[in-house]
């Protein structure tokens, strides 16, 4: 029998530093000696890859929710059985930008999906593999509409920042949902203005958690 | 109130002459003077036929039962939002070469799914947009392994193409279950040697139904 690896998720509304947080987590871990594997959603496979571009097309301003939901289920369910699972088995730390709990904070919280049709959803694509630890990145949305409104200028956007903030609101409360459901699982991190101080509160806690 | 149309739908395993047998009911609907559009499953608008491409590349011989099931019903969900339901309200007679049916044969008892969330997964893909007729064109799994093994050697073969004999009588036995469940909605037209006898037997039931 392996040892089995660990598998941490990243969280939260766009514009919140999770991409640059998990990249620096993922740089830390290898650091100190652990095999790890940085991932993003959608994405991670060839089949994935492929759905990715679908999902962030501009042009696709007609995809109705529900294409959203398979869409990213469809991606995520060979990100899991390709990829997630076996590097798990090795005893490799496994580390996801997004996993299921965007689908039920986007798709469900806000597209107003039935939310317990997507959480079947998600249990189809992925199984038993559910995260050991998720880091929700949470952002006061006021300065939240100020970091973006920098990044459409320096045209970086794409499909799914063109989501005004009231849906962001929507999905900031599903997270909220969540955490308080599964407050063992899920740890509520506060995006500071300097980013070490964002990111001391995720060492920290992935610290507790596995070292 | 504008006069709605009608939607029927070609179902069964690959190599029954289905195709063939919807663009023929097209000619002859669109003759008799009614405006009708004949799609086929999976495609029919542009994020539709994105997902077509995905389906069927011979390489993704790794794709997961469940993404295959949750593509399908992306690319299903678009189709009725962008094409099927305006033209059934414009009143135009739609006919589908696969749909709902395909996913639960195909995926459910084909593939080993949960029949029960299939269904949710179509449900949730076409809303109210279910459709009034379905010719289900049955044939001997003997004969089928004739006619495939003859395409086959044409080339002409994708990757679903490559399921074995086993499967489609797994698929058969879907059909026949929906068959049994529906017998108002679903017509079971043998297929014959000749194909205009096959013909014969859709064009009477259509008949029936609409003219």
């Amino acid at each position: 029998m392996k040892k089995r690896g660990f598998f941490i998720t990243f969280e939260g509304v766009d514009g919140t530093g999770k991409t640059t947080h998990a990249e620096r987590l993922a740089a830390d871990l290898t650091a100190a000696g652990h095999e790890t594997l940085l991932l993003r959603e959608p994405g991670g496979t060839s089949i994935g890859e492929q759905i990715r571009q679908i999902l962030l097309t501009r042009e696709h301003q007609t995809m109705t929710g529900i294409s959203e939901l398979f869409l990213f289920a469809a991606a995520r369910s060979q990100l899991v059985r390709e990829v997630i699972r076996p590097a798990l088995e090795r005893g490799v730390y496994v580390i996801c930008d997004r996993f299921i709990d965007s689908t039920v904070a986007y798709q469900g919280y806000g597209r107003g999906l039935d939310v317990d049709f997507v959480r079947r959803v998600n249990e189809a694509a992925v199984g038993e593999t559910k995260p050991d630890l998720t880091i929700w990145i949470d952002i006061d949305l006021e300065a939240l509409a100020k970091r973006l409104g920098k990044r459409t200028k320096n045209n970086q956007s794409d499909r799914l920042d063109l989501e005004p903030m009231a849906f962001r609101g929507k999905v900031r409360a599903g997270y909220q949902e969540i955490q308080a459901s599964e407050p063992e699982r899920v740890f509520r991190v506060v995006s500071m203005p300097d980013k070490n101080d964002t990111y001391e509160q995720i060492i920290q806690c992935v610290r507790r958690e596995i070292l």
